[in-house]
């Protein structure tokens, strides 16, 4: 007797009446049970998104196959089993966000397994032997963006990544090298996205004087924190925060926000549509 | 031609291999749109809930009847045009609530027809006659539990409503009252349930020394304050607080949770289950 | 025997040892209660905040004499006795905020006497009337900015105020008009700023596809939307959510956040220093 | 020439006319600078309570008895040199706060010095490792709760602390045990007390079917989870979520919970009177 598998299928498509029961025919026709089910129409766009969890056993080429035949034209359809991702981390000096995804990993509590760590300084070395991930360190030092890139590109090289996270990654990376990761790269910015976009947000807020920061995780493209946002949180501040007093609170929002970010990419959660995220 | 109306489905009924199948395929044998959809199941119980809007042009009972054909025995089906819905406000003094629920009211934004306000008090008669809904005064004086409970009933007897909203309504309503209006009598309670269930849950707050206090919406059943939870809320407080400056701080917590279940409820967008609410 | 009073003081100056004592020795020789008592000192630019509820019998150009001869050069110094704000709401079309006010101060739960309502339509005649507030409406039609204002001016002019609260003012406004009443105007802008500055945020955040909406209750200066912060909340909301979906769940924030921020002007808890705010 | 140093002032008394003005003349008689300061008044409990950042160079003893002097009777003074505290942690299995507590100290991000942690199980001894600090296992198999403690209470006499910190230490504390530690011990509850006392609240918290769950930090007195509240905050839930997803989800919350209130505890920003805490 075969064990039954959990699968996550991933559908995007033109919207048409009768989509729902055409994919439902052929989950049932592959006797595939339905764990959860979630659907969402983008009417200004006519497009149609939908995520299920099913278990069961099958072979996921006929399946996707037979989906394919009849759905609409160019039809996005993703179907894989459930696992865990394999993950890169990079960083730059600070550890909250860093340390954060290990302590998860440690204790089981991480839908990834991470690979490697890699950075453009040192610091993060400490951190990373104690919880015996590989180090990389590839310095920017005398290095221009593309030839630090570069070489960046080739310790990752070196593994198969489903995605890379940028925790608290300081560097400005080149549209070039983010063309190679396209989706598959998260990073967490130090503020409430679009306001403070850019270098040091925390500054930013308390010249500003608002009365709330926050933090977004969002996917990276070739614009400088535009890409599409997964999660945002915030927090109340007061005018007897310093900047670095904000930092320091925003610490723990930047570290939830990503962390809740990760848990949605990980469980294939998410659809990009239009710079924008559809997340079941 | 006729013109197209829209439709809510709900469907409750135990849970079994290809029920999206056989309900998309009733759904699309009808031509009917699915505008939006939602399903879940509840894996403890073996319980499959589905809400659905639908577009199109249907004979409704041929549609159930249909549906039920298809579904597991005892399958619950709600099938309806989508509509505004007729209530009734009860309220006793305070006008955060009602005042919130009126003025919404005025300017069109609340999914439902105000029929009449029944008060024990005179107090909201100048607030009701303001937006000119009728004012129904049932005075408890004098009167015992079941004497005043059959008085505000024979006033309510004589609308039809959907919904029952206790509006600040600070008199404890008995099993029978409450029996006549089973899932269709919505309270909000001033204290985040179930912490301080009961009188003055403010000054129970402040005696506490919480740092939270919140606003609690929910479904009316036998046991006070412990009907099916639809909303919560909450503010931070501090010491320099009193009991009623976290009175007046949760003011407009109470009258946003009221609102926000008032949407969902009108909406038709709650199952209840088991003392808990499924909300799509 | 005379009643004892309560007073309001508010000291600004340049940070010096021995402020505290200076002013509380001044307050005790004037035989004064402190009722509350906050202090901010704003290390990086040497100044001194101070604001004080005090009670007792006092004459109060000889207290401020005697304080002022205690004080650095250049203090600024506010005593008067605590009371209720003259006030004139100015709105557009819009009822959530101008309603909420309204309904506060019918059942007195303003510290504020609403003198009027300006509007440049006659859609808020209507609710003004129900409330028995006179409303004047000041067409904006074939006039151009400046000969608008000047008869909004005109109006304006005719009553003596505290501050005037723009609840949903929808017309930008000069620097001119802005000058007349400086640290005493409060707008509500309907996003969280400084994101999405100008015309229809909603629109704006859909099209970013944030995951927060919030609003700002600001001091109105010369730069649009860029006076003093005094409060800000937001909301989570989600992909299913139209731009209009968004705008209807940011009214209740809207108003909650205007609510909050009136009562902290009205109370006079708020300095403006740098253009920000420092809020007792 | 003497270096300045920071102290803290923290005055807890009777509340009397004159007494900032008393205060800060002895401040200012000392020649101390007030970097920041502030007063709460209980005027229920005629309580007055005071904190304040002092800098300069001087006698504590000499300064204390000074003030000592000019204070109403039985006046709660204390003045220190602004340091970092010592602390032991106790944890059971979790790691989520532990944790996060301890990559902080590494950071230098904690105002505190982790002398030991203890834990009546081995779970814990390779995250204490990891990070050099040494590890204390008291397993409380075969001993019953007096003979456990008393094992506990031994390792814990080897070490001069300020505070203990329960970090999801899993076992209820004798009275006795905890009378050791009055106002010296700090807890996090899995739960927003007072909904939810006792074990599993997670499981409470589901079978209730609460739309928000939260975490309380509390000093811990004779009364399980009935101890002066110090941080509590909270999470939205919904009905697809389990008791473990909201355990997992309630992870990050607690251990927020945790590090604000650490925080405020360590730099001494918080009075407790009559169960409650007033924090500064």
């Amino acid at each position: 007797m075969q064990e039954s598998k959990n699968y996550i299928l991933k559908i995007d498509c033109s919207d048409e009446k009768g989509l729902i029961y055409r994919i439902a025919d052929v989950v049932f026709k592959y006797q595939l049970n339905i764990i959860k089910n979630d659907e969402f129409v983008d009417r200004d766009n006519g497009k149609f998104f939908m995520r299920a969890e099913l278990s069961g056993e099958m072979n996921m080429n006929a399946f996707k196959g037979t989906l394919e035949a009849m759905l609409p034209a160019h039809a996005d359809i993703y179907v894989a089993e459930a696992r865990k991702k394999d993950i890169i981390l990079m960083g730059t000096k600070e550890t909250h966000c860093l340390g954060d995804i290990l302590l998860k990993h440690d204790s089981d509590d991480l839908n990834a397994n991470i690979l490697a760590i890699v950075s453009n300084y040192e610091d993060l070395k400490g951190l990373s032997d104690k919880f015996n991930i590989p180090f990389h360190c590839v310095s920017h030092e005398g290095l221009n963006r593309a030839e630090h890139e570069a070489k960046v590109l080739e310790v990752l090289s070196a593994y198969t990544v489903d995605y890379i996270v940028l925790a608290k990654y300081m560097r400005i990376l080149s549209s070039e090298f983010v063309g190679h990761y396209e989706e598959k790269m998260i990073n967490i910015h130090h503020s409430f996205l679009p306001a403070f976009i850019g270098a040091n947000p925390y500054k930013q807020a308390f010249s500003r004087g608002v009365k709330i920061i926050g933090a977004t995780a969002h996917f990276v493209n070739n614009n400088l924190d535009e890409g599409p946002i997964i999660a945002q949180d915030v927090i109340h501040v007061n005018h007897e925060m310093t900047w670095k007093d904000m930092q320091r609170a925003g610490r723990n929002v930047e570290k939830n926000v990503l962390s809740n970010a990760l848990d949605l990419v990980f469980e294939e959660r998410i659809f990009v549509h239009d710079n924008k995220t559809i997340i079941f």
